[in-house]
């Protein structure tokens, strides 16, 4: 499915897709909602994940903490349809505009990872306080994934 | 500016930002333009430029192709205003809602860096051809950056 990097005009101005993965093996995958824009996550895919993300039109990544191949949803039932898949300049990254069903996405609970704001203008040698985007949670952690091991590593 | 990681809580519910920066030192920043929700690229940033992003609400990255803090637009002119940060879950990536002058964000002269589509629903084992989703450069990548390098690495 994927064609050999020959050179910085193929790579940035032609139409083979010829990704760049890291030292790992593995590409950031940004994912919005398709309808509100809303960013929702930021995965890796590994070359099984971006193959199978695009054969499938569902959203496949590799889990960093779990080291496994992840079918979005499996656990949760919050699969990700792929409403387009795009690449950019140099394709080492993706981005994936999703449905997604019902209105979640994080493992905490939230609609998105990034439910928390950094205020900006602030000094550089202060503290900073986060601040809640979203203050609800819209679905039960607890009920939906039991006891399977929290994903954050510290 | 940045707390200590101590626990689980604190890093996904609480309100210190306690950034995780990989084995490089760098975090993986996802850049939308605030009004149409469009994702631009997606940067690094390192300790430093993180502090700066939010000491003075303009977008700096660490560029790993030519190893510098890089202030974006610092030669194109195309500097990003801050309108919103936020960091994930886990705080190992951030999103950056930002206002750009005039229409364009890539080195390439396109306004997104993701300016390819991949179809989806193909056989996994057929090379795929990438669709450009724009078809006109916005400015003259020649004009703006005259002979500085490329920095797509192949």
């Amino acid at each position: 499915m994927f064609s050999k990097r020959v050179s910085v005009e193929q790579v940035e101005e032609g139409s083979d897709l010829a990704p760049k993965f890291d030292a790992e093996g593995l590409l950031p995958c940004v994912t919005t909602d398709a309808d509100s824009g809303e960013v929702l996550m930021l995965g890796y895919m590994n070359a099984e994940a971006l193959t199978r993300t695009i054969a499938t039109g569902e959203a496949h990544y590799w889990s960093r903490s779990r080291k496994v191949l992840w079918h979005k949803g499996a656990t949760s039932g919050l699969v990700q349809k792929v409403v387009e898949l795009r690449i950019d300049d140099d394709q080492d990254a993706v981005w994936l505009r999703v449905k997604i069903p019902g209105d979640a996405s994080c493992h905490v609970g939230y609609r998105s990872c990034f439910y928390r704001s950094v205020p900006t203008g602030q000094p550089a040698d202060q503290p900073v306080a986060l601040k809640f985007e979203e203050t609800e949670k819209t679905f039960d952690p607890k009920a939906v994934y039991g006891d399977a091991p929290n994903p954050t590593i510290l």
